[in-house]
């Protein structure tokens, strides 16, 4: 049996690029397979690892598979605690997770954008809704900016996990729609830049 | 200053829902505020308790406010361990988180149907959207179906957080969209069954 962990999802889905840059700062060896869970032609690959067809799922060496990127990056940490990216218990705990859940609550947005502007039928575009997306986007990136460290990372010297899900975040909208975050959030843009000195950022950048 | 928490958001969020019963299942006291994120009417009071105007949010006796159902879930345990509905640490932690995982990313793809299905001008829908949907509620609810105990609950004689979960998607399904479950799934329907018997899922259906 291979001792290596294999992340399904690729780089622009930016919950699976959280677990890989996770492991990657973990110092955790890690197989990549690249399938888009929206690709049709790769469902059925995609459904046998997840019933939902969603990524990321993180196989184990023992073949087990773990869906979503919270519950994953929360074993990361359970199984490995020397090498915590986010703090075991506590208002440290709490924090980091909030700060986290704020990225995360973004980029969930982020994705939706995608899928209404960039993916569907131009004749079925909901202006509206793509309108209140956008509102909850610049909502969550505009409180993200406002806590971001000026220098070094929300985890000190060293990013933690709420700085892998801030860079996650702000790069997934740049990847995608530009337009969300050009000439705007200066500290964020310098946290990401910051972030991208490191393999673990730059090698999974998705643009 | 108040010793009582709120909740914002309304039964008929799934994620709102969930902290509700998580904090009664731990004999916590709640306010609710009842509103709904998705109300126009109601963006200006929700973007001041959460700026990307999503629930749930969980109002702190001193004045914080934690955003997304796992990251307020994890701070009720870890804040009550006493009383905690995922085991601290190891496999029992993974599993449950999982199972929770699933449940997670069953009811979200559920949410996506109603924004689809229930909420979008009828002109805009994308049938090829609506099918990929489905197929993934579909694969999410049986795979959820396959793991649900015969009696009892996965947390034993007691529920934990994956009962909540559980129970939590497929009533969402059974409110907002009743064909997705209809005469299907006999195990998820009777835990539902068993739950309901439960002042904190019964004082709480969205229906």
């Amino acid at each position: 049996m291979s001792e290596t962990m294999t992340l399904v999802g690729r780089n622009l889905s930016p919950y699976a690029r959280r677990v890989a840059i996770w492991c990657a700062l973990q110092g955790r060896e890690l197989e990549r397979l690249d399938v888009a869970a929206t690709d049709p032609s790769q469902a059925d690959i995609m459904k046998s690892y997840h019933p939902g067809i969603r990524v990321p799922v993180l196989v184990l060496a023992d073949g087990t598979r773990l869906i979503e990127s919270m519950p994953i990056c929360d074993w990361l940490d359970d199984s490995m605690p020397d090498m915590r990216l986010v703090p075991a218990t506590g208002l440290a705990r709490r924090d980091c997770l909030q700060r986290i859940a704020l990225a995360h609550s973004t980029v969930e947005k982020v994705v939706s954008l995608v899928y209404e502007k960039n993916r569907r039928p131009e004749e079925f575009h909901w202006k509206d809704w793509q309108t209140r997306v956008i509102g909850q986007i610049e909502g969550g990136l505009a409180a993200l900016e406002e806590i971001t460290p000026e220098a070094g990372f929300f985890g000190g010297d060293k990013p933690d996990g709420s700085d892998v899900a801030a860079v996650c975040t702000y790069q997934q909208a740049e990847v995608t729609n530009p337009f969300l975050v050009e000439g705007r959030y200066p500290k964020l843009t310098a946290l990401a830049a910051r972030a991208m000195k490191l393999p673990a950022f730059a090698d999974t950048y998705p643009g």
